[in-house]
């Protein structure tokens, strides 16, 4: 049987009772960490599991090397852990069909991912349009297909979440083309990186944006920690904001009904 | 401090073990029950949290007598339970702000919801279009504004959840009439029901509709019990199936990529 289990978006904690009493009985268990992280290390995790070999699965692993997870568990319990839920990126979607082709057992144990809890800033989670996602810009790399996706949100009066690049177990070109293990420090976008790309795609589409500089944007950073953070502003003042450490996301706001106005107005800072 | 606690999808286990501290240690604990129902009973909850006390809060008591659920914050902890996420309805958002207002502080524990969880189906998150909601139709009274939403999808290759209908705490006409508090039993819409109602629009719009019962939309039920199931099937098979015992929900889908494909052919029911 394997097991694909959510870890939520906060601390160990976070996972629910039923995902625990996997996780403490499996013969094995991985944990997924290229496509989100965990605010908490695998140590924390480990300490709170009661156990010591929890067994780190990058993209490579995942995505090439799947028989090492699939193979245990055909005869045992293999967790596979997902910080958030298990669902949001394709490939684990993939390693479950992997799985049911062996004629392998699967079961979901669901949590919390961005994609339902950023209903706290109190917008209303149906009126959100499609999700975007925005890249870090590199010299010669910067798309703005996104911002095109947000303006037909906007003209469906559609709020869109936005999620900021993470860049996890990134290789230089020189650890690359010398095929070296040696990984970059992750890099996650803030608020501000963001609201900078932002401001300089509207810059550039001139009449063309349906917001501007002093368009109210909410800010919000780590989501279901006890420390998170979320403020409503204009784009320009959330260019000079710091919201400490990650993981950060923007939400562009479409028509506002009466009781989200009021949420949003919560969230500006007091004069 | 007011908690608002996400119960997740499936029985009294599901919930955090964060949440699970809070709730056993809360002053008073308050169970919402009229925007989605827990497959287990509140005596079940009760056993699990070690606890006899648990207060049933329906539609009135939040909307109009938040007072109740507001006092008791201002000085100790209380916890607001919330089947899925608290922040999928907008009548908790409400709450929140108004116990903000009250000065009192708010922490919110979140869970899974339908709204995340259906990406066990296989189909990516981020391209899900607008959800939709499915209301029971009438004699007199059979909106189909929800199809326009769907057809609007469509025309972007997007996705659609579709949330089928619930009906808690519903009094018969005279019993409103007479002001008598007798409730009729709870109703929830499924799979069936809502093809049916689909295929008499699909019907009515003849070469407008961008669907025919021909097309293959995914049922599911109980998502994240252990008794889950998902069929994607013509509409007009999914009208004869019976997909047991509630909640269910529908899914239309958009363009396919190819692991989603993959994904929608393993519900196919095995000729």
């Amino acid at each position: 049987m394997l097991y694909f289990i959510g870890l939520g978006l906060g601390d160990a904690k976070d996972i629910t009772v039923k995902g625990l009493e996997v996780v403490k009985s499996a013969k094995k268990v991985f944990l997924e960490h290229y496509t989100s992280i965990l605010s908490c290390g695998k140590t924390d995790l480990e300490e709170f599991y009661g156990r010591n070999d929890l067994i780190l699965a990058d993209r490579d692993l995942v995505e090439s090397g799947a028989d090492e997870i699939l193979e245990d568990a055909k005869d045992d319990t293999v967790a596979f852990l997902v910080v958030g839920d298990p669902f949001g990126a394709t490939t684990h979607a993939d390693l479950m069909i992997r799985a049911r082709e062996l004629g392998i057992k699967t079961k979901t144990i669901h949590n919390a991912s961005i994609m339902n809890a950023i209903g706290c800033c109190g917008l209303q989670l149906y009126s959100f349009g499609e999700t975007v996602s925005i890249p870090f810009w590199t010299e010669d790399w910067q798309p703005d297909s996104f911002f095109d996706k947000i303006q037909v949100n906007l003209e469906r009066g559609f709020h869109t979440l936005c999620l900021l690049d993470i860049k996890v177990a990134e290789r230089s070109i020189e650890n690359m083309m010398k095929n070296r293990k040696i990984f970059e420090p992750p890099r996650f976008m803030t608020v501000s990186q963001a609201a900078d790309q932002l401001l300089k795609i509207i810059q550039k589409k001139g009449d063309n944006a349906k917001i501007n500089e002093d368009s109210i944007a909410i800010g919000v950073a780590r989501v279901g920690h006890d420390d998170q953070n979320m403020v409503a502003a204009p784009l320009k003042d959330l260019l000079n904001m710091d919201f400490g450490s990650p993981l950060h996301s923007l939400v562009i706001p479409g028509q506002l009904q009466i009781l989200e106005q009021d949420a949003v107005n919560f969230l500006k800072l007091k004069k």
